[in-house]
């Protein structure tokens, strides 16, 4: 075990975006960080970024700052150039659009485009059902859904491509909190359905970018 | 409050079928109640009785004692002439079919028939569309299903009919025990859908014969 | 399943009225709503609408806006003739008022009225005795219950109508958030209780309307 | 650490018997205790004490040893005389027998009668108005119920006597284990109602006996 | 059954006040019971009334009305005279004061004085045992604990007195919300705890109040 | 919405085998199903099979049957040729191996071979980095781990590849049942992982199929 | 960090003993570990080994092979001489006492000799103030309890040594499965208490022998 | 009970220092103390002292007192002289440095330095690792983590060191309150690992006090 080679480069070509959980931070440390940033190199994703704090940060007049107020994110930097990689985000209700769109950033930091299916919850089975057609194009599905969650197996039913479940903390009473949701996506028997933590859509993007450079990393 | 009149006879009248939970009651227990038994009035129906305690049981000769090891449940004596009353039992699994057996004979305890649809969990949806016509066709609907408990939204979803929801226990990791299916039905937004115990088929069928007993009560 | 005939017209024939669950959409959104609503068609129920956000919505001069603190709900446009069917709701508490209002409401929406006796925790037996006759008379029966829920498996037990639980998050300690209160209603082996998820008094409406036209439909 | 006094003595004056928790012990156990039991002093309750458990033990042929395959408790030694005190013990249903049996004989360790009113659970609530007399009569009431446990708060709103509620884990779905029965009886807000752990009737028992010991304490 | 005698006047001599739960009720709704009441008959308990709200109340100028911010209860009309009845109230921490406080309060509304043990937590163990002479000579024991509520059973290994165990919601990680505490007091295997919700010091002297009018109703 | 195409063709090119979850289902439905069998089209793959029940089955003469007692799977018929396609799974432990073995058979059902690397939890790290090379140059990683589940996101912070976490019900007190590892591979921040149900080897398997097949649908 | 240097050789210098728990491992593979084993180098301790099991292996005759059939534990191979350093291992009743023995065989196992006082649990405080003068020699303190785990705050309440907690599994109802005695132990604030796993005495010797090994490591 | 001989003066010498939890006490009452307190004797460690009421807070001039925002802790009165005791505490990311904080403080309290590693969270191992030397010089270490907590089984196979675990309450979704993170520091195999409370810095810092004290007592 002597002369361990610990390749930190190749960690850096793994082909997903740097990125700051600024929940549990202060302003002053994430000024801290942006007056240390130089620009150069890939975009950096901020998450979980209130309006009232990001407000309060300082960015360095020649640096873009893409701030998004519905999924609370920033973009610090500029984007790669967006492939088309076939990644369909599919959301239940309005409510559920905060963690899509910051699926949907991260993964365009990631250099991916994607395409996002609406309001089709399964109580109003017909609209999903009117979107067949762009769902079963889709190579890879991120399905973002709170209360209790049945959108998760219902698409992994009618789709051949993998899903990434989100689920999300709306809901109220035994579904508050998103654990009903949850437990929808892992406890389906519909093949194909991978979890990610409770409103991760950051998760969501990331694993998807990893999934999308599998093929990449043969070429 | 005084002279409080406490209408005993109406509570008899109200419709649905007596019946006898064996789990916690023992074989002498059982069979001191058969040897009470006259076998005059309506049929009684006995739940959660395994094969082995219904074997050991004493019927009088002349009793009709029909016992079915799938649903673990005996009807002693006389079934009352069945009515049709457009209820129709669905199940996502095969193993969801004991439970849904049950609600089916507690429904005949009550009077009403019934007609099963089985095995179309959403997993794979087009099966379940393949039976929307009866489903539609339903005046009211009890479905039966466990791990994650997808089919009560999307069914509620789909048909005008009240849902009558039965969570079960069927399922492994997140879903054991039932309750992701329970939460799947209290937390749905598809309207119309009421929910029982876990594993409740009898409850099922008593809250079905009161429904539909509303609209005799009007003649 | 080719020529697959989704009848979305029958969809809006099933009886139940149009909503809106505010908590999870802004007021734009809900402006939004508002502008393009022509006034047309059956009443629109707003549920989970606070105060302050209600007073910030622009409602066009010539349409109906009834909105109503204690339940947090709003009716837009015009309510349907109330029919008479029998639908009493029952409160515990004065803290379940909300909730019982708010099925109360969406009863209307739908075209039913409904008569509501209050207050009648089982803490206190003999209210509840008091109120007998009228509970012996419903053709369906709405509790709204938090702390134990004891009411649910009382009232079932003295009454021949269907019972719908509805759980509230009233209570503290072991009882906050209402999950006591619901296993009351879930396990209670008192026939005939259905239940819905914790204050979902809107829920109740709909299973109501819906149980309520079973016999319309026969006609 | 020296000349600390304990007062053993006053202890054993506390008015509870003595008593064996026989769950987590061995056959061999159990039988030295037995072997250096000398019959004299009060009795001893054994409590957990499975049949075949009970079966092996060797008890000394002068020792009296009363063995009840009910409640899985036995008797070692001479009861006392036993005082009329006024406890009523209530059950719920047929299953919660074991648990009351388990407080009654408690009970009659510590040298108290007591009188059983069984299955009067909520579900017939006739049942239960049909012995308020008994129940009113009470000083003291010992409540045993499982499922959904209603029966606490409904007596403790009947009664001026204080209860001690008793859960048990009879039950299946969202009661299993007793946990909703348990907290129907923590939930109340009908006063006067203390609980033990599931199924403790034997807790239920001592604390009755301590409670009626006040009043001696007195004289 | 019929010629039922629901005795209200017998309730009505129960021997514990009354209560008003204010946290589930509006100003305007406590001020009308203000309005009404004419104050004769005994004092009025009200419990979680902040102290804001207790400021917006309007009483009758000639009317009692004792609040403490400590407890927030408020006391309405006039005590009753306090008959000393050997209760001690314990509590293991500056942070369980406020639910003692309010168990006291409602102890004298039903007429009995009681003596406070404070801040004799098992953490030092010393100060519980410096007062044990207290402790010992008291008839009924309410002990007040949160966190790991090791009070309960240590309490109940020393005295012959009945505990009345009220867990606090005092506590932080895994001891939040007072059901660490409420689980010692349940699961303890200590003679003579019973056990009250969490943060319910009115329920505590209510129980009380009925244990110690046991003896009184013998007379 | 008319004239809606249910493509029900391309759900069968969806590239994921046939399986049946045998854990519900009796003996003779088991042997209906394989009476029926005809041996043509893919392999079946049976799942959670015990020993008992397998010696159970009878297969036609001429029918391939494998069965594996480790993973309690069977599988029915011809695997088709093993394609590489770079997925390697990861044990933490021996006990995690039954879970691990279902994962390479689901594979091998749906044509692809995997290497297996086992004993690699995370409390002999060193073990771990020992074969840090197999872990870097895998395209897709099944994590196998139960107990408090750690090997998840140290796997995810070591590798590009996306990995499945398959957390298993191996532990005790805290961890059994395996909701403890379940949390550690949701609740990660480590990038790329994702999670099935917990024992979901099958399932990891058929997203493992998904997610490759994405890369031969561009073809 | 090229030339990464893992020391394994200073894990092994840990001073904790090799372990295999046996509670997921087969016959054979037990069998097969034991065949490989040189007899060489430190014993070797097998946790959670059931009688039945134990029987059934084959160990080399010239092997020591030492069996306890409490703790369910074996030793296999020649233990350290036994140092003394001051660890005592205290159990709150009798059903504790495999799991002190477990710790107690681990601590022999890395050559730490220990005492044991039994049955000392806080419903009889006096037993516990009996031994104080053992408690408070002690240099560190191993405590094993189940039901409400009061043992653990109060033994840290009276003693100067680090207290390892060590929850049991031994309770039912709210007490069952251990958790209960887990948040005791974790939850108090006496000062020194750390915990272990539920039922995990040989993780508490193992903690132990590091924490004695400090000093040693100064030399 | 009297001439009780309770050795206070020992319980001074255990080497832990005096500490007061302010979260539930209010200004008045810290005030009260503060007042009280002469300057005399060793430092007093305030902990979860907001920087509102310590801002309110009246110290008397001639005292020491130090407060740090971000453990939210006060030191009042001088530190002793602090020994160097081999003592690393490890965080696993930025939002873990205010409980870290408070274990470092604590420690000098009972005059123990000690060094911290930040911001070694296992989701970039790498930085962990190039961290080992420091790690494995430690005679003992306190590790602070939230979310998944991989990293208290990850040093616990890394370092011959007791591991002090202090899961954090840091994380959302399934890792929200610390419960996952505890139960990895609870449920690892990894040796050598004991837990305290969620987000208990303090607690960590008492124990390895007392744990220091050890050898400190045989001198």
């Amino acid at each position: 075990m002597s002369d361990f080679d610990f390749d930190l480069d190749r960690a850096s070509r793994a082909g997903v975006g740097e990125a700051i959980f600024c929940a549990g931070k202060s302003v002053e440390q994430l000024n801290a960080f942006l007056g240390d940033w130089t620009g150069k190199g890939p975009a950096i994703f901020l998450t979980r970024l209130s309006p009232e704090r990001a407000g309060a940060l300082k960015v360095a007049p020649d640096h873009s700052f893409d701030y998004d107020p519905i999924s609370q994110t920033a973009i610090l930097g500029s984007l790669p150039v967006a492939r088309h990689a076939g990644v369909v985000i599919v959301t239940a209700g309005t409510s559920d659009v905060p963690v899509a769109t910051e699926a949907a950033r991260g993964l365009a930091v990631c250099g991916y485009d994607s395409e996002t299916v609406k309001d089709v919850g399964v109580a109003g089975l017909h609209r999903l059902l009117g979107r067949l057609d762009t769902l079963r194009e889709a190579r890879l599905i991120i399905a973002v859904a709170g209360m209790e969650g049945a959108l998760f197996p219902v698409i992994a039913g009618l789709v051949r491509a993998p899903v990434i479940a989100v689920p999300t903390s709306v809901g109220y009473g035994v579904t508050a909190g998103g654990k009903a949701a949850l437990n929808s996506a892992l406890g389906t028997c519909a093949p194909g359905v991978l979890t990610t933590n409770i409103d991760n859509g950051f998760g969501a993007a990331m694993a998807a970018a990893k999934i999308l450079g599998i093929g990449a990393a043969d070429e």
